[in-house]
């Protein structure tokens, strides 16, 4: 299943992609939120969707985040070998683990703000894992247990922010608008490998990244087994798995956002965003 | 007006504290929640209180965290100069901030669970501001507009997840039970100086940690306008202000908790807490 959110910043509801058409399944749950994951929303909705005839939504208009804010998103750093070299960083022995301001989160579509007095806004195109279900001390070899599905991020990061304002990374990473997260949430079962995924983002038509996350250093039972060991993942928490090569701060010279530059990204079986990069205004 | 949260872990009522007698306002509040807060309700609180006559909670039983899980606690890091001194880490030119997760929230009572494969928790008495609207690109001369109050915070650190594991902090910050937080949320009016509350922590009833607010590097406003440069604070984040001389990782030799220890705490006007120290069960 492809589950989306549709409907005005904080007033999304839920709805289901098929066949390039949405459904509404708002009569039957709230929101794709901690509660949905939590009491097994998946395997009912899935029972709906096999037997209900849903109202087709004619006129979707906005597409939300594809899920509701979560208790967490955690970002894994540095997670490509050709993206840690272009940085000027090690290649990690153990994943490097950030948060990202849940505040951050922003639809697929949705313009980014550059913020106030930023003059290096980045783009990282990720693929992100969404979990099903509470997560602590889980084995890798039952990871996937733990996972409802997959969706693509665009992990905006303000790099003088992030590298030169003293300590973690905090700052440059949970700027508003700063996690666009969709279209949609593919369910596990919409993947055959998550370990053979193209991905790739354009800035104003132009490729700057193209990986495939068969180049990931830890893979997806690796990083959900690893952050479950230092606290506990909730259902709907999202995981941003790192992106490859070719970001704006690794170009020489170095390129970032200006006001009017389009993001374009996309990846295998998640679908595409866009995003206008605009200046701050109050 | 003293807020406090009573109640079985993720049962919590909605209580008010009057002169050491709790009176129910669950009747009113279903949290003391984002929407509690966004939604005037310390403003309708202070009326009921007023107005009407409460009920009387003869047997209040377990105390939860003052506030239900915000979106985000913010933490600034070596903010007290001799504390930075004592980490060997030199005193920051603009305030250091790291994410806690969330799932780390915990009552003020409760055990405290040594992770499994931890030999370095550690303890942080801290000051903790609780945001009471949303907060973007505050002015500091408008900083405590942006501020419902304040309460007392343990900010429980493992010191070889946070410091030897590989970048960022996150890892040492937010494993369960790692903040503990009340037992009461202290309006803005109940505090006369903010700049001037003690603040201690025993382990097994020695003084460890003793200092005041006085010797804050970055103030209350300052913090709250300066992380609001760089995320939307929401109502009912937490923000922690960094903690005094005297954790465990600071002695010579290091010492750090282990089952059976017995963490007290407390500051001015913000109550205190007592914490036990356990080994982690599946």
């Amino acid at each position: 299943m492809k589950l989306v959110r549709l409907g005005d910043l904080n007033k999304e509801k839920p709805a289901v992609l098929i066949e390039d058409k949405y459904y509404d399944v708002s009569a039957y749950f709230t929101d794709f939120n901690e509660d949905f994951f939590e009491n097994g929303g998946l395997e009912k909705l899935d029972k709906i969707v096999q037997t209900e005839t849903l109202p087709l939504i004619a006129k979707p208009g906005r597409i939300g985040s594809c899920v509701a804010r979560p208790s967490k998103i955690i970002c894994v750093g540095l997670n490509y070998a050709d993206h840690a070299k272009e940085t000027g960083a090690a290649i990690p022995s153990e994943p490097i683990l950030f948060f990202k301001s849940t505040s951050a989160l922003s639809g697929p579509f949705d313009d980014v703000i550059i913020p106030k007095n930023s003059v290096k806004t980045d783009w990282e195109v990720e693929f992100a894992i969404v979990i099903g279900k509470k997560a602590s001390y889980v084995e890798e070899s039952d990871a996937y247990n733990y996972v409802a599905g997959y969706c693509l991020h665009n992990d905006i990061s303000e790099r003088e922010f992030q590298l030169e304002r003293g300590g973690n990374w905090s700052k440059g990473k949970g700027c508003d608008t700063f996690a666009p997260l969709g279209p949609f949430l593919a369910t596990k079962d919409e993947i055959t490998d998550v370990h053979n995924l193209n991905m790739w983002l354009d800035i104003n038509g132009k490729r700057f990244q193209s990986s495939n996350t068969s180049q990931l250093i830890f893979n997806v039972p690796q990083i959900v087994s690893y952050i479950s060991q230092f606290m506990t993942l909730l259902p709907g928490d999202v995981i941003s798995t790192g992106t490859p090569h070719g970001v704006g701060l690794g170009l020489n010279p170095p390129l970032f956002l200006k006001p009017g530059d389009v993001m374009t990204l996309g990846m295998e079986g998640l679908g595409e965003q866009k995003q206008t990069a605009v200046a701050y205004h109050a």
